[in-house]
This record gives structure tokens, sequence and C-alpha cells, in this order.
């Protein structure tokens, strides 16, 4: 077991806690300790709760010493996106006011981890809103992309403070929201695993609302294997139809499609590569690579870069629930809320018809293979400075969640795993796309590719200013 | 049994047809001659296709002498609104231009319907697009309803021709199409039964779309048991979660709620008293009648004349598919049209929640009662000369529309049955509403009401200048 308890396999801690090897009490302190050292560079966290999350550990160390078992997560130490209610947490939504008390009253995603008995360390930061994929937050700053020890790096958004969470000690499992990105992208950002869920799986009942209509909850973590552990430990109290991670299948057994365009164009100097490494070493694990294109990939980008469905889903919430906020938005924010103003409506209707049919048109071609398989996002994490500029901001934004929206846009739930590190050091994910609910397949094959490649862990070593496991 | 054949239920020429005592010639040769004393006066049809029809029916009886039986509405008249795709009939869903070949294959309930070989005699007037409720068409006149001999008044629409075909004879069965009271307005005002079906139970793939969200398939007919009779010929073949009509249930079981406000505000003289004697009637017969509120009238009401969620989705479907029609639509849903282009595509997405949440408050009400009674309409169906004044068509299409609505906008479904003539001599029509999926047990609800009062071929007789039957 490494050095920090809580950055071990998550199935090692089950069994630790459960054998008497670990206690929860242990985690939540390690956790604590992680934040005390890395909080002030990372700024991962919104609101901290460490002494309430030990205090819960404690009582959660008692139940087990009756031998009592509230579940796979009992005991482990999670982080939960600003976007969620939760009991006793403030929600800001990455914005500059805390919303109404009703929004701490928790949904079924979160009421299901809670039933576990977890230890909450606390909330991590969002992009507000949660409408951007770098992670950046005028109001409360970006959290520290922990793998450049010289320039700020954003950290990947709109779950910003989730992979810092991870990478930072303080948490072993962080819950996102994944409307275009929004999880995969800070995911791969910051050298982590993340699970987009299918749309309609898990409920976004009180989850601050970006896109009513693209809006899913998932999980990052530091393995596919923790992802397909936590997946396992929720799914069958949230899906309408909940299924269990299958057993890994063999590689030799898979045949993966890789787009030929689109995902490629205009990567930052090593990401291409390092993707290509990747997939060249599960061809030679045996895995069958075909050449596949997934259908109408330029229409559905063009329709995103003009705000697709989010921009006038999140305006009529902002208009209809909180007026009173819009004046004081995030300026990167603000732009596109105005900018929804003058869609009509029966273009947000027309855009539905054509998410309906992307989504048809994706399905089918879906069906010719196990999973896609692309870089998850294109460019490198830009400095802060790199987007002053008028217009850097919009454009890399737009990059960084070029390859991911694909996958809210056609229906498709998605993985990501760190492959590498690219040309200025940074880490590189995997992208890997299956077909609507095959969420626990699409987990079975992420286990068998990371079994192959190594875990994140394994292959990007420690970040450089932070050594702890 | 009566006079022509296909006046008689749907059950007895079910019986009959399989007998031997009645041939499917037999019916479509009456409606034939129905048509022929008929057509000029009533106005009901677009398309008429009497020869083919009767072609079709000598195949049937061909295929019934062999013991073949297709289904339940072998044999049977069927008339379809023009905005079903029909195979070998044009589709121009009332406006002016044939629309696209592609409109002619058939959707689902379509197909459901002509597997079991009906003789299909034609395609009846719709308001262009299905906007509207009153019944006219700038383009094709409106049809004329059969219970004033003086007078030229509406039919009632959408479904502008279904109702009269029934009354006229040319048809035992109509399909129409139900957004907004399209199915109850036109039985309603004609003196004939009509279900709108729940949203989502039959497809509406196929039906040329006036509201993606809002549209339902469903049926008219002379009684509520030939409506029965026909949902059970279709529901299996169509729906997710197929029922049949239960048995009917004893009226002294039932618990009625009436509301005491809104529907009954400013009904044409006679409408709220035959609706009212109606329910005592029911209550003579120990059925409990209580007042109830469906929650949020008003607001529902203020959503419905601002355009609701059909006018930007009918735009919608026009911008994108049908440009090249906008320039020459009736003024009266080209109005409604261009409106539409002032609503805000947040706008939209914000109705949208208004209608969500207007169905969940209303399923919780409607648990409370086995079903709700209103009147169906509340204005005596309108002379064309009292449209013409500025205004005068847009009021009386919004009040005509005001009571059924609130079934679509609650996600409901209804029935309307014909009870009595109101201070004009016109028809009245009982709404009874139900919660959605409901609408098997609706039916047999309808039909202890229907077997208490008299069908409308016993309580209303015959209209004033046509009396076959």
């Amino acid at each position: 077991m490494p050095h920090s308890p809580l950055l071990a396999p998550l199935r090692d801690q089950y069994a630790a806690l459960r054998s008497g090897k670990l206690r929860a009490l242990e985690l939540a302190e390690a956790a604590c300790e992680a934040y005390r050292i890395r909080e002030q560079q990372d700024n991962a966290y919104l609101t901290w709760q460490g002494e309430t999350a030990c205090a819960i550990a404690r009582a959660t160390d008692a139940v087990i010493a009756q031998g009592g078992d509230t579940g796979a997560l009992m005991g482990m130490t999670v982080s939960i996106k600003d976007i969620y209610a939760v009991p006793g947490l403030p929600t800001y939504a990455g914005s500059s006011q805390r919303l109404p008390a009703s929004w701490e009253r928790p949904g079924p995603v979160v009421s299901a981890l809670l039933a576990q008995l977890p230890s909450v360390m606390g909330k991590t930061h969002s992009v507000e809103f949660a409408f951007g994929g770098l992670g950046t937050n005028a109001h409360w700053g970006a959290p520290r992309n922990p793998w450049d020890s010289q320039a700020h790096r954003t950290p990947g958004g709109s779950s910003s403070g989730a992979g810092v969470s991870l990478v930072g000690g303080t948490a072993s499992l962080a819950l996102g929201t994944d409307t275009a990105g929004s999880i995969r992208i800070p995911a791969s950002m910051t050298g982590v695993a993340g699970l987009k869920t299918t749309a309609g799986r898990w409920s976004t009942a009180q989850i601050v609302p970006l896109s009513t209509t693209l809006d899913t909850p998932g999980l990052l973590a530091r393995r596919v294997d923790d992802l397909a552990f936590a997946f396992d430990a929720l799914d069958g109290r949230l899906s309408p139809r909940p299924a269990r991670v299958p057993g890994t299948p063999d590689l030799a057994d898979m045949t993966f499609g890789v787009p030929e365009r689109f995902f490629w164009d205009d990567c930052s100097p090593g990401i291409a590569e390092a993707v290509q490494q990747a997939i060249r070493q599960l061809e030679a694990a045996g895995a069958r690579v075909v050449g596949i294109e997934l259908p109408n990939t330029d229409d559905a980008y063009e329709l995103f870069q003009k705000g697709g469905v989010a921009a006038p889903e999140l305006a009529a919430f902002l208009n209809t629930e909180l007026p009173h906020m819009i004046a004081g938005l995030d300026p990167n924010v603000a732009d596109r809320i105005r900018a929804a103003d003058d869609i009509p409506a029966w273009e947000y209707v027309r855009r539905r018809t054509v998410l309906d049919r992307l989504h048809g048109d994706a399905v089918a071609r879906m069906n010719e293979v196990d999973a896609v398989l692309t870089p998850t996002v294109a460019i490198t994490p830009p400095t802060l400075e790199s987007l002053v500029p008028e217009g850097a901001y919009a454009k890399a934004n737009m990059k960084a969640l070029r390859n991911t929206v694909m996958a809210n846009f056609m229906g498709l739930c998605g993985l990501t795993l760190p492959v590498g590190l690219d040309a200025a050091g940074m880490p590189v994910g995997l992208q890997i796309l299956a077909g609507p609910w095959q969420d626990a397949r699409l987990l079975a094959i992420g286990q068998a590719i990371e079994a192959k490649l190594g875990s994140g862990v394994d292959i990007l070593g420690d970040p450089p200013a932070f050594s702890p496991r």
C-alpha cells in the first residue's frame, strides 16, 4: 500500500477496511493532511469540511467495528463538484453567490452515495454554472493544474477541482458532471480517469442544470478500475436499467474503431503521438483496429459552436430561477448567455431535432465496433496568461471541448484514461466511446485497456511539484 | 340494424361480417352512396377513393369467405385525417400544396390499421397543419357542421372532416389527431365521440407534425363503445404498454371530480346546463361527484394564449422542411407562425419546464378521483360569418380550445361524448379526463357513462337536414 492509504485502489481500500487493516479515519485524516500541504497551491475546493468528514469517519469505523456494512463506498474519501446539492454544504455552482437553500437538498446521486457512509471531504470548484471546458472562474480563480510547477495551467473544466482533488491526494473518488466534456476534460488534463454516463441513466435532479437535455452525472478516479468499482456501487441504486461491470474482456476479441480525421486535427504537439502509441500497443496485444467515421461530426461541431442547446437552456434556468444573478456572471459565461437571446425558439426546436438525428446515425455506426478510440482533448492545458487576449478564451474553450462534445451530442457514454505526457509534459488522455447504455461494458473494456497500458499512476509517475505517492 | 349498415355499432358489424350476414362491400357501397348524396353539402373529404375502397372490400370479402381474419377492423369503413401519410393518397396537411412523396409512406398507426384490411374511404379535411380548433381552411373551405341546416357553422377542428364523415355516413371510424383539442372539439361540435390518447402511447411518426411535444393520434366514432372496440384493435400493436379496455365499471363505484370554475366560465347558452344535467344523471345513478380544481389552469391557459410550444415547433418544422410553403399559409395560421419568431429559445425552454410542472401537479391531483368531468367545448360552433371581423377568429379559436388544451398541457388522456343540444340546437359534449396511460380505463368509464346516458345516436337523433339513420 502506498504512503497515503487513499491513493490505493478502491478495491484494496474496500478489503482493508473490512479486514481491520485500515480505518475510515485514517483515510479522512490522510485527506486532511494532503489538504493542509497542498490546497493553497491547488485551490481545488470551494468548501472543505475536513473536521466533519473525520467525525463521520469515526462513526463509520464504529459501524464497521459492529460488523455493519453500508455499501462498497463506506469509509472512502470523496469530493463532490459544487453543482451537486449536498446537505450541510452551500451550493454556489461556481457563481459568486450562495444559491437558495433548496439547492442543499440532495438528489438521487448524492443520496445513493451518502447512504454508503463515505467521508465527503468537501465541494470542489466548478466553472460558473458548469459552462466552460477549461476550468477558469472569474469569482474563485482556476484550480491549478498540478502537472506544471512553473506556469499556472488550466485544470480542465467544468469539473475543475475534481481531477485536482484526486491528484492532490484529498479524495479517492470525485463526483463530476459532463455536458460537453466537463468530466473527461479535467480528467484528461490532470492525468486521471473519468466516466461520462449515458444521458438518462443517472438522475440529474438536484444538480444545478446547465443543459436539461445533455447534463450527465459521472465519476473521476485514479484508475478505470476505481471507476468500475464505484459504478458498481452506485448504478444499481440509480439506473432504470442497472448493470454490473462484466468480466474484463480479452483484447484479442475486441474491435476498436479509430476515426481518421476530425478528432486528430490540430492537436497540440505530442498529443496525437501519445494516443497513437497507445493504440499501437493495443493492436500489438491482438485488438483489431479499423477505420471508422462518426457521422456528421462537422455538422455537430458547427451546431456546438453556435451555442448548441446548452446556451438557451442555461439562459432559461437563469432567467426563470436566478434572474438577479445574471448581471454578475463571469464575462466568459455571460457572453454566451447573451448570445442565446438571439436564438429564436424555432431554431432551438430545430437543434433538438438535429440532436435526435445525430443520436440515431451514431448509434447505428457504433454497432460496427466494440468502442471508438480518440484523443480525449486536442490541446495541452493552456496557461491562464494565454487566455487573456481578446477571443483567446473562446477559441481555446471550443477546441478543448471539440472531441468530447461528440459523445454528448450523439448520446454515447464515454471514458478517458491517461496514456502519456505531451510535448509540454502535460497528461494526455485516451477517449473510449461506446453506444448508449453500454456504460458497464465500456468500463470493462477500459479495464482491459488499463491492464495492458498500465494505469495513470504507473505511466505518469508523480506530478513534478508533489510526490506523496 | 339501421338503414345504412355502417351506422351500426362496430361490435355488431364485426359479428355480422364474420357470420356472413354482412359483406365488407355492402359497407363500402353504403359509404359511397352517402358520399354521393352528402358530400357537396358536407365537404368532409379532401381526397375520396370510393372505387379503390370497394375494390379492397371485394378482396376482403374473398378473404373472409376463405375463413381469413386480419383483425377486428377488417372490412370496416374508415376515414383518415389528411395529416396522416397513407400509401396511394396525397398528403396536403390542409395546405394548398401536396407535400413531398415521403409523406405518403405510412407510419405505425396507419400501418396497424391497414394491416387489418379496413376500407379506407378517403382523407378528411384538416385545418392547415392542424393549427386551429374551429375547422376553417382558407384553401379548401370549412366542412359544414351538419347540425345547422340554415347557417354554415364550423365543424370543429383541426380534424375538421372527421366528425362530419361520421355524421354523414361515409365512415364508421375516423382517425384524427389532438394537440390541443383537435379530436375532442370536432367530435363535440358534430355530436360524436372522440378519444385523445396519452402522449407517447401511439407513435406520431409519419403524421405531419404540429407539436412534437403534444401531438397525439386518436379516434372518432359514433359511440364510446365503438372507440373502445377500435382501441382494442389497435393498442396492442402500437403502445409500449398495451392494455385492453377492462369490463365496464359500476357507476356506484365511481368518484368523479367536477371543477367548480374555469371550464364553466362564459359557456354559450345551454352548454353548461346540458353537461350539468348529465352529471346529475350520473349522480342519481350512484356516482359520487366531488369538487376538484385542476391545478394551474389559469397559468396553463395564459401559456397557451402566448402560443404555447406548438407555434415555435410548427415554425421549426416549416422553416426546416417546407420553407417554400410559408408565404402561402392560411392567414389565420400565418399570424401565429410569425408571432413565434419573437419567442426566444430560452422562453421555449422555460415553457417546456412549465409543461413538466403542469404534468406533475395534475397527475397528483387526478389520483384523487376516477375521472374529471367538464364541458368539452365552451362555445356553440360559430357561423363562418361571425368569424370574419378582425380579431373574431383568434378570440373564438382560443375559447374553443380552452377546455380541451388542459389535457394536452397536463399530460392526460381524454374522451368526449355527446350529452345533448345547446340553445342553438348544436351538440354539446361531456369531456372525461383521466391520468396518463389510463386510456383503457377511461374508455371503460366512458362506456359506463354512455350506457347510462345513452349514446349520441339515442340522445341527439338525426341532424336536421339529413335522416338516413
